[in-house]
């Protein structure tokens, strides 16, 4: 059994950017070469999120809209007018989300759907640099 | 330290169709004969999810009425203007949900409150046959 | 590799009550004397669910104020009807945020965030005493 903890890191725009991280995901994972496990992914920080979508263009839009009806960014949030950061709807749609995600591998493939991609979601209403942490563990 | 990769298969009917698979994943675990660790979860698919619930009808129905307050199926999706799946809302349903669980299990027993169980949602708009990866992790 | 499993106990006002509970899991994590892996960390109980958040008292009021207008407490729920528990709000909050976090650590530091605690969230209308699992896998 092994443990190996890695970084991803990517330059995101901000206001609910959706980026496809499989490709980063699998790359690490061939290196790795373990036979079977499961990959954790944790987001650092508290205005992003991870989840699996069909990456398809309109769906992102409909997903979008449905973080806008849930946590509109217009709204009046508390945190917003205590720091004046315009982000409170970022950091409650991040943790509604979740910041983790767990995929399992075996024969060294994710075990994803043919139209499903793991996601990071950057809810934060600024471009920023993000570090994701990937941890495989199996044998 | 061992790994167990297993697949749950089901037929739901689609439309919010909640499923209680803890039956399957607890027989799974007494065969397996793995004292403690955990069980991850991972829907194959991008119109379903995982999580727990009281699985009692009312408070499906419940659970269901939240759904269609947070993403309506009668609503315009552009995912559907494009594709014609007519699905958009299953889409989005499932990624904020999100398709993993992780349930650690200790003495040979799953972890769970006695009323909480271990359910599949199928958000998708029609029947169908579904996988769930259930990969056993323990000593 | 190793697996310890671990339980958190703590009194919870209920209401949405948000609780820090970066600084238990720290301590344990300390005391298992293990330097990379993941934590695993699951809610016993069908009303209460586990998230990351920036913990500051108006970010957690905004939170709050998402989940009552997701889910709002006053509406009428079959749940309600059928029990007359008055917690319908309380369990399909806590089905939608879900019941297990995974949390990777390296050189035995959790990797979080500078502004990123790991929190459980009470959903339920009531206080209680609750339990979390806590389990450690790594070497």
């Amino acid at each position: 059994m092994t443990v190996l903890t890695r970084d991803i890191t990517l330059q995101s725009q901000g206001d609910c950017d959706i980026i496809d991280i499989t490709p980063q995901v699998s790359k690490i994972m061939e290196e790795a070469g373990i036979a079977s496990g499961s990959v954790t992914l944790f987001v650092v920080g508290s205005t992003a999120g991870l989840t699996t979508i069909e990456h398809e263009p309109n769906l992102l839009s409909d997903f979008r809209n449905m973080w806008e009806r849930v946590a509109p960014q217009s709204m009046a949030y508390e945190h917003n007018r205590a720091w004046g950061d315009g982000n409170g709807h970022s950091h409650v749609r991040a943790s509604m989300l979740g910041p983790s995600l767990v995929v399992p591998f075996a024969n060294r493939q994710l075990t994803l759907g043919t139209w499903q991609q793991i996601v990071f979601v950057d809810f934060d209403n600024r471009p920023r640099s993000r570090t994701i942490v990937l941890q495989i563990m199996g044998e």
